[in-house]
């Protein structure tokens, strides 16, 4: 079965390839009566455009003008399934080729897995394919901005320099990859405040276990921590107590404990070989997509939490 | 909803707390025609029963005896569902008291998320709780054999010490630690190999983001890596080059592109405080679960593939 | 992927065979803080047993004592998967044959779908599977009655014959049947008081979609009604105008109108070539699994429906 | 959780009110390399449309011209989600009144649920929606006719006259209703030819349940029946055995035995009271969605198949 649908409660679909007619995704779940317009949607779908700001380099420019297409009625959501779809418009593919395979690229595994594929931009795997994830993102956000919670997320580091203090160097550290013609990876963290204790559902659907699928599926993430993360396997159980609330990042048992979660996710580099366009570092355009799965994760656990007990 | 069933096509929904009556696992979808009996799951049990060596230190004899209930006639499979179960026999609660929440443990979040809970030696938040998933785990494992498919886990690592070239030091090192009443953490990798190129369900049942929520919702597992992992975020697109198959860890895309699948499982030292008696290292004995949750995801994600193409 | 689980938030999984060991249920998603003892389930078990009244005759005697494995704390329930067993004692196998598939049994189409059967007695599609659904109706129904919510099944007519001011010679008429080695169909009717509106998912879950899956999942059942059923397609739009109510049985559009909802179920007569020894009429002990699969959907229905408005 | 989800590994999402800006399905699962364009579809939207034939009365017209926007690869399937859409074009809504509630349909019960609802034309609970379901079901008949599998439905009988051998008769029949101002029920009977024995996953998922669920939840459905459904109610055993086969209706516990499927869904007249336009009578409309339905549930069914034995 394939893969294209995410939560239980609160659910999306996403479709639509990178230089095909239209993306989109379908919401289904979203509880009726919220005040929901194009407006909510697109300052997130501007945040993951390339060529917004210095960090990132993908040449190409991207409307994403998003239309709501059913769901909503008078301004409010029905109840009914939310269809937002954006129409491709800019899809130059010239710089693409059917039997070029570049290295690093989903292009083989895509062509193993379904025997085809749309060479076109590297269709269902660009990160284009984010943008049904950002939709759906902003309108969990908008629910759970209701609920008194809130998901931030943000570059951490850029290759092994932390963001914090070192904006100036960065910049020049980014003007010489990008002259190289190279790349380079990036952490992104993700922190969620005012969530409260008892989310998840022990012992497979465990909030932090949620969490690390719905980060590690965004493409290019190589791997998930939540609080002290790979540090926490180097520590003695005496120095963890020190610091026990940061190490558990919010989550006990797989159950929130009320304090603030906190998410890491590594992205590597974008492949450089065989690519004529590519971003200089994801990381900066990433982190909204990584907020947008964290704000569907931590409101469906939100949903699904409660049923648990009388 | 709860979150006791993992899988779609190969499901296990584990059951039982830690000093219950007893603890099983019901697996659904195990094709008709598997050769199947206690004997090809009783090892894996004996592998995360506690004192099977030096590296772990709980000091609870489990025997773990299993027994088939179901879905197995005259030595095979049927198809229908396999239950099997362990009647708990060493319920020694003395040590436990309903009124203390064990910082660190699961004790506070399970009480605030269900109002009330089995205080008896840690309930469902219990180690014990993996005994289901290692039974089903064995099962994946034998048909994953009939693939030509082999999973692997071993300790990577204890606390700042990796395991290789260092036994000896070790032992030194671990006896101190218990000497002290303290704890330590450590990391298991787990290595797949013979999994043919396909596997995954872009885009958000890929095959990383699906190994990451099984070992992920693994008590104690705080950080979960795919090949390169974090590492990928501190390098240049140059370097990854070199590498690149290292890197990728068996996994392009979301699907498996045929060589090695590498993952790390970062495990926390188990909370010391209030707690008379704990695991030195949960790593060794978790190695053998980390195991069971790969073979179950990878059997699984082999059967959702058979539908990709005509 | 398997089928042996029923309900996406109140979730039930069947096990066993009925000449095996042992056969169960695992119910995952009940609430905490439901006061639960066996004493809550076996006067359900015992309404299926054969033998209870003049009205079916299938000679085995099941004891069918119940037990509860997990899930449940000092009497009340913990939100954890709830696991009940009932071990088989009375398995004399001595009528079946293995090399004999019986007419208008199950027999052959479960050996062509698995390629192997466990012919003692049925297997998984003898009627004692349903004991696990039994189990799984008992807790829910308890939980419906705290919400004021109550299911009633009961025999409607056998053959031709309405139950109703015919009991007499419903008797005789049964006796006959049985001296001539014969079986007889029936319909059951569920009548389910006290449901709010609002429950029922659209498009595809719809309240009575989910009921006929439920109903029809029951073995020998070959219809399904709500409300007017197939006399509704026999009749003018202005004939169903005035008795519109009962017509559409408590459900329009798929969601209940807070009005009684009224299902019938069609059981045919239980086949009688090639077998020794069988229901002379399946209805009286079907009853009781028509209002457990009733009492499962309803709940889950009303579980899903918590989620339909801000 | 919502509804608006068909299938497990063939999948079908719809969206879309009757009278907002467009229509929809995203179809998950499709295998790639399928021949799929437009023109396999319209042909099956255009039997649904209204004032196809004299059977059916409703005025409006509707061009359904469905666009392909994703999941399509020079005129191939890719295993990428399938979008389609339809723009609503003749979306006139003077007959509509927000503060009426029209008897008999379902505009109480979505108010009730949602506390809301897009009041223009029925929304969600039109038969519109039906459209969806037909594009996923033209795709789903056009994999299972390289299996060899045949769906076909047709009206079996209008209010109480047998369509066969009455087409005159039916003609000034339903003038005369047509009149009067009335309308009238009919049963849509479905042929399944081809399918091969195996299909079904008991317990629970049985091939009729399946069938009944994905029947009833087309509006204005009240019953389902499986080969001989209710007359089997009626009979004693010996009279089954005569006619084993039909009455069976291709389906033995749950899992299809090779045999042709039959099944008869039952539709109700459509309210006529506070409806000033309204179908004469549903059912031959109808038919094409019972095809679509059944095709979808065979197809989804045979691919789950596929895992019963090694």
């Amino acid at each position: 079965m394939a893969g294209s649908t995410f939560g239980e409660i609160f659910r999306v679909t996403t479709w639509g390839e990178s230089h095909g007619e239209a993306i989109g995704a379908v919401i289904d779940g979203c509880p009726a009566g919220l005040k929901l317009s194009e407006e909510d949607i697109q300052p997130w779908l501007d945040r993951r455009s390339p060529g917004r700001d210095d960090m990132s380099s993908s040449k190409r420019r991207e409307s994403d003008r998003c239309r709501i297409l059913s769901g909503v009625f008078s301004g409010y959501t029905t109840g009914t399934p939310i269809s937002v779809m954006i129409e491709n418009e800019d899809v130059d593919d010239s710089d693409y080729d059917p039997d070029t395979f570049r290295p690093g690229h989903a292009d083989m595994t895509y062509q193993e897995k379904y025997g085809i594929r749309d060479w076109h931009g590297g269709g269902r795997a660009s990160g284009r394919e984010t943008a049904g994830r950002v939709i759906a993102g902003a309108i969990a956000a908008k629910l759970l901005e209701e609920l008194g919670i809130e998901v931030e997320a943000f570059v951490q580091s850029i290759g092994e320099i932390p963001v914090e203090d070192n904006k100036g160097y960065l910049e020049k550290y980014l003007k010489e990859i990008a002259k190289a013609g190279d790349s380079v990876g990036g952490v992104v963290t993700c922190v969620i405040k005012g969530c409260p204790a008892g989310l998840g559902e022990p012992v497979f659907d465990k909030l932090d276990a949620e969490l690390a699928k719905a980060v590690m599926s965004i493409g290019a993430v190589k791997g998930v921590e939540i609080g002290a993360g790979f540090m926490a396997a180097h520590m003695l159980g005496s120095q963890c107590n020190d610091e026990e609330e940061l190490n558990a990042g919010g989550i006990l048992g797989g159950i929130s404990n009320g304090k603030p979660i906190i998410i890491n996710a590594a992205f590597k580099p974008t492949p450089t070989r065989g690519n004529a366009r590519h971003d200089l570092c994801i990381a900066p355009r990433a982190a909204v997509v990584v907020e947008a799965m964290a704000a569907i994760t931590i409101l469906d656990m939100y949903y699904r939490n409660m049923h648990a007990k009388l």
